[in-house]
């Protein structure tokens, strides 16, 4: 299993394409932005266990008092800081990481305990595990966790590791299906896949065991004393069901946390949209190692139901790609529970009802969508999973920081609103974005290709394009490829590979959907060199690939072109896209419309122009477009009186003059000055 | 000031027109069925202060027990019994209210407490009042006052009015302004407008200042101890405000029932749309009240900021009618709290995310409307006001009720889906709507027109076009006006005056907006004669009326018309309406359509078919609608695989084959076999 969080270190990005660009900016920026942050406000210091005035805070949502996520805050920030220094020393961050893993090891309680809230605000043993649905102890041990994987892997010392590994001893006697265990799993699922990691990486077996019993017990009815887990405890604390978190809409709502039902069971993504994605993802990884087990890989694991859960886990991907996804790659329209509303309710602003397409989830999307990627096997990746993985990347993803990399975006809606201006934050007090975006982006190597080898054989799968090279072994020499591209805006995509003499190597190349499957190949291939596979990538064969060891693939699909949601959104937008690229209308490049844009129609007969630019301030290329717009008329409205009637004749829809209208990348919003007013999806002019 | 609830008596509807025969039916079998219903409950029984099973039963939504409105079903039934009464005397119907009365008076505590839950179930004196916000006493005490109200006025004794008095004062001591007194108010509101009738009828003052304090005080953010009221019970009741009732989807979501802020201060319709619309009536009439002061018919009441209130008031009916009302008249998007959502969130089912429009909603947007209609003096009614009240009694709340009377609706979604199918019920627990039908039906008369007299001066303000005739008294002799009509059919109605020689008698029409004024006027007037005020009546002025006490008018706009809701609502629908009737597809008349015909569209230039029919059941004429429709391809949807990215090439939109598409009247769903698919607004064709 190659995760990204530990393949990235076999990729270097370089030249200017734009995941190299925004990938040194949040090194060389954001990471000191956010250092900042964490020392500013409490976070830095927190493990020296003094008390903060903010533990007196009661401000935030019932039960979550504001510090509860320090702890995650801070792993987050040690992982991102770590995927960074592996590339390039930075004397700042590796003296704070340094510090921050001193304070995190001087917080352990003896017996292997180590949580922040649990151990200063509410330090009676009792507490600990008195609420694993709302408390995020579980939580924030699954990001420490990960922390101390990336610190273990660049520091190659056992600083932080070592204290994680206690911890998670210490849970896994805690909890388990024995008698004398708790039969319970965390309200925010995170650690799961963490303890995956854990155990790929290092072998400790207890780490998969306790990941395989969270999947496996969650949701159960009743599974502690006849009862929900989630009930017993509320029980245990003396509280009523009434009770309930602020984000429950009703009582005894678990499907908040995906604990409604088992896994398995679960027939669509429900509630918080960030916990369900990393479930899936952990899910995704319990498959994968199933299927390692089956081919001989991990003998020791005992067997999964493995068909049952992929199932299970594609049948949720499906229903979240086809129902609840916008056409950004958000995810969740509903803002009390941060996450999914019904099906295909995706309306694009607050003031439509929704839309909260939180960038921690979209993120969580592509760390699903790799995993996926994995369960065909190395010779069948499924260009479904790299489409939206790809898709997530360069819009919810990327719209959520600025090009100056010091400030953060946690809802993306498709459409401002008066209330919702299209705008960005310095910081949040629920800061999970903005280091999840620095992990994100640290680890994004891994995220373009996989890759691997066996005896003489080698493959590479491509995900992503951009300007990189990756490098491995191959029988203990190395093989390297590398890619040339102008990516997202042109297509064309040159490779060179260096592999060691007699080595056999495949390269898979992904054809975005948006392609149709065309592109061009040069030099030439012969029928019996390549093809393309069911999953969607052009497969070229070793012959191929030795007699050409530099290639260049040009994909199409860089036409602009009109998408639009599935009509059951009741939205009968437009929106332009280019390539993977998303577009939304903003008022700087507009004349003036009152309500953001929220009149303007297109027509998917109007041309297309593609206007070239480039950021003043950042000298960053991009591809603006042009097209045809007109102000949908109000009039009948407007001519009602107050507090007429409803029912009134309907006038023909009318549309003012044809006029300009100028577009630009999604990712792009709210770098400039301007109003606030921005759009992805236009009326459809219908003609 | 004239309330529908007593007038009506003044006025009989006659022939066959479609109120005269819903009223009948309503007389002769609903009453009826609810009786059956009120006895098999347990209601019937329930003042005799005996334990029954049902108040063991926690299974509502916490806090309210399933009884709770037991007091109002009784009241409301009572009301409704002696409306019919007073027309047609009836046996069964007559024993069963007299015998419910002597129940009632034998329950009432010696001091004048009267309520159910508060003494068999909870009896301990503290608990009374000691949850205004939910436990629904007041609103209670509310209805029975109303229908002491009908009691007495039909059957001209103190029976049931006495105990009401006595109770009304034991509350009148219990709230108000002083230090003794809890600054309190009923948390669902009907009492308020309940005492200012009674204050009406009786001229019993502590009535009407117990309405007004209720009415001021309500939203005060410093009430009591310097706390919100509810806020302040709460902590007498030893909880804490996160056990919020399972309604609210927040802590302290006082705008579930309209007590976030003072009535004045309210600027939008906010929660719970039956609390909202009783609440706003009671303020409707204490603005009438005060202008009869002003007038210097209610000398000894202290003085009101009329304009402030006038402006509130006015202002929230815009809002309401402007963006938060179905063109069928319902209100109401959201189940949790059974109220408003933001302003044009007007989705036309649960499977868009909501449609409620309770049945209750529309009647009480009526009794509203019907107020507001007063508000401009004798001279100046407002059509705006009217046309609505007309729109909400011929689509939402007819829609409400079977044809033959036994079967009711709760909930008037605009389109079914396969989870909430069109369909209607028996009873329902929570069985408010079926009772508030029978009212409103008994007292629906008193809807039709507004009348009066100064000395030899008359004048009749048409409302609503029946055939149906009015009489009252001149000088203590009987003028009498008589109209007859196959409205909503046609638009032509005769009218017959008889006046006592000398009257004066002004006559005004309302010209519905949806007429757009055209008219005509037969025998034909001069100039001088007539005039269409700014309200929108044609005003017949005294020489006309005595030239010509039969005439015949006949308003144009029974050409069907398609309506649209308002483009920010993302419906982009058309419907079709003629005259106040608004039309729907089902599936009984139509070739199947898999999805609730969600993908049919129709095109405001198809020609459309009037289509007059018979009921076969019940001999109902009616007019149904035929046009033509299409049926939009989700072919590049059902191409797409399972779980592929949304952000594809969209096909331009395409429809199958033009077909003709039969509408029935709203009102009339779900009365033939079927299989449940209804939809009001059709996707439009956009050519």
């Amino acid at each position: 299993m190659s995760h990204p969080q530990t393949t990235f270190k076999d990729t270097v990005f370089h030249g200017k394409s734009i995941l190299s660009v925004r990938r040194n900016t949040i090194g060389k920026t954001t990471l000191h932005t956010q250092l900042n942050q964490l020392r500013s406000t409490g976070r830095y210091d927190c493990f020296k266990l003094k008390w903060h005035p903010v533990y007196d805070d009661k401000s935030m949502g019932w039960p979550v008092p504001k510090h509860l996520f320090w702890d995650s805050d801070i792993g987050k920030w040690i992982e991102a800081a770590c995927y960074f220094l592996h590339h390039e020393q930075d004397e700042e961050i590796d003296r704070a990481v340094q510090e921050l893993v001193q304070m995190i090891r001087g917080a352990q309680g003896s017996d292997g305990y180590l949580n922040l809230h649990y151990t200063v605000v509410e330090p009676e043993p009792s507490k600990r595990w008195s609420n694993l649905r709302d408390m995020h102890e579980l939580y924030n041990a699954g990001h420490l966790i990960e922390a101390a994987l990336a610190h273990h892997d660049h520091y190659k010392d056992d600083l932080l590791l070592e204290p994680m590994l206690k911890y998670v001893s210490y849970i896994r006697e805690t909890f388990g299906p024995n008698k004398d265990q708790r039969h319970g799993y965390p309200g925010h699922p995170e650690i799961e896949l963490a303890l995956l990691r854990l155990y790929t990486v290092t072998g400790y077996r207890d780490a998969y065991d306790l990941a395989r019993y969270f999947l496996e017990e969650r949701g159960n009815p009743t599974g502690q004393d006849g009862k929900h887990y989630y009930d017993w405890e509320t029980e245990q604390r003396g509280e009523s069901q009434w009770k309930r978190p602020d984000p429950y809409p009703e009582s005894r709502a678990y499907w908040y946390a995906q604990a409604h039902e088992p896994i398995l069971q679960q027939h669509s993504v429900e509630g918080h949209s960030v916990r369900c994605m990393y479930l899936l993802t952990a899910v995704a990884d319990m498959i994968y190692l199933d299927l390692e087990r089956q081919a001989g890989r991990r003998d020791l694991l005992p067997a999964l139901d493995v068909e049952a859960w992929k199932t299970a886990a594609t049948r949720l991907w499906s229903n979240m790609v086809d129902k609840k996804m916008y056409l950004t790659g958000g995810i969740g329209a509903v803002k009390q529970w941060e996450g999914f509303g019904i099906d295909y309710f995706l309306p694009q602003g607050t003031d439509e009802g929704g839309c909260y397409a939180e960038t921690c989830a979209s993120i969580a999307v592509m760390m699903f969508a790799e995993r996926l990627l994995h369960l065909g096997g190395t010779g069948n990746p499924d260009r479904r999973y790299a489409d939206v993985m790809e898709l997530c990347l360069y819009n919810n993803v990327m719209t959520a920081m600025s090009l100056d990399g010091n400030a953060f975006t946690y809802v993306n809606q498709l459409a401002s609103s008066n209330k919702d201006l299209s705008a960005r934050s310095d910081w949040f007090e629920v800061s999970c974005c903005p280091p999840n975006l620095a992990r994100l982006f640290g680890s994004l190597g891994g995220y373009v290709w996989d890759y691997g080898t066996e005896g003489n054989d080698a493959y590479v799968n491509v995900h992503l394009y951009a300007t990189a090279k990756v490098t491995f072994d191959v029988n203990g020499k190395p093989l390297t490829l590398e890619q040339t591209s102008n990516w997202p805006w042109e297509g064309t995509v040159k490779f060179n590979l260096s592999a060691p003499p007699s080595t056999n190597t495949t390269i898979r190349l992904r054809l975005p959907s948006w392609s149709g499957n065309q592109y061009t190949l040069d030099p030439a291939p012969s029928q019996s060199n390549i093809g393309v596979s069911q999953g969607g990538y052009l497969t070229l064969s070793p012959s191929y690939v030795s007699a050409n060891p530099s290639f260049t693939i040009s994909i199409q699909g860089f036409k602009p072109r009109y998408i639009t949601p599935h009509p059951y959104t009741n939205q009968r937008t437009l929106t332009l896209a280019r390539g993977p690229i998303v577009y939304c209308a903003e008022d700087t490049d507009n004349s003036w419309e009152s309500n953001h844009f929220k009149d303007v129609a297109i027509s998917r007969s109007g041309e297309v122009k593609e206007m070239p630019r480039v950021d003043e301030r950042t000298s960053e290329d991009y591809v603006a477009l042009q097209t045809k717009g007109w102000t949908r008329s109000l009039s009948q409205w407007d001519a009602k009186q107050d507090g007429e009637s409803p029912a009134l004749s309907a006038s023909d829809e009318s549309f003012g003059e044809e006029r300009d209208l100028v577009l630009v990348p999604y990712y792009f919003r709210a770098n400039r000055s301007g109003k606030g007013h921005m759009r992805v999806g236009l009326l459809d002019r219908c003609q």
